[in-house]
């Protein structure tokens, strides 16, 4: 199952600096070859369900390791079997509808 | 990597009504032998990660083949490692806080 | 327009323990006279767009004056226009449709 | 209170497409004044709370106008006193705790 996955990963009990948690998680997807697209908000991914859970759950292991104490995350996912869709494809569509 | 979750699956292209699609959720995860509470928008759900997010696999395979093209899901995690935290837990400890 | 939320709100730089910050966000729910349900992993709100979101600004100034520095939120919010539906009609129509 | 949000519409009841809503969206942000970043699986908003949940309410009426009979939404904000934080901060810290 192909699946579009938008990551928000928060370590408490850390501060309030959170980035160099998410900088490490995207080392780590993209170590796990996962297309991924960092925002404001969160990252974007891309890939097979099982390789993405499989990442996301090494993320939750690193930032545990690196002294995060307990983590709140928040996951979106789409998965479609009409069509394939990559990620530039959803972003394209609405920009393409705003001009039409 | 212990896990309490929240599951809201969306799915899309089959009209308005998607509890048909919640309640199959529901069967699968309870067949799984994980603990589950039902919300408003929502399942409460505690488990193992592996468990936990290979139910959540079957749960979207179910729901595509009952006919839904698309699916959009919103998901939210939270481990720890300071101390094991049950779903009852959470809400007893908001309760005894207002109480105090 | 009448909307159900799951509003989940976490405050960082404060250490683990977020309970009493989710405490006092349901004094203020309830003070404002929202319909609220606690579960593990937030709280449904059933009410008024603007009663509800002018409700969850004082829940935010509340925990930022509480000594949080900063709070990251999670909301779902569900609006239809072909009928009423209620918090307690959700969890319902999941129901009869697993006795079905 | 200044606030960074992460927004995803998700029309019901309309079939699987639903770009043509979310680029009504952006338009309203942006009417709005909002600076907004369009990413794979929702936009980033930055701007003052009132502001940005009245331009979301718009959002939800004119997608309920468009012929959606229910819409579920799923929302992220952060907001902090410590210090201003821009969306752009939040990708360069990221960024550059990778170089580091």
């Amino acid at each position: 199952m192909h699946v579009i996955v938008d990551l928000c990963v928060v370590p408490l009990g850390v501060g309030v600096s959170v980035s160099r948690y998410v900088a490490a998680c995207q080392e780590i997807l993209e170590t796990a070859g996962l297309k991924t697209a960092l925002h404001a908000y969160g990252t974007n991914i891309e890939g097979e369900y099982d390789d993405v859970f499989a990442a996301i759950r090494r993320c939750h292991e690193q930032i545990h390791e690196m002294g995060a104490p307990r983590i709140t995350t928040t996951i979106k996912m789409g998965s479609r079997t009409d069509r394939q869709q990559k990620m530039e494809d959803k972003i394209r569509s609405v920009e393409e509808k705003r001009k039409g």
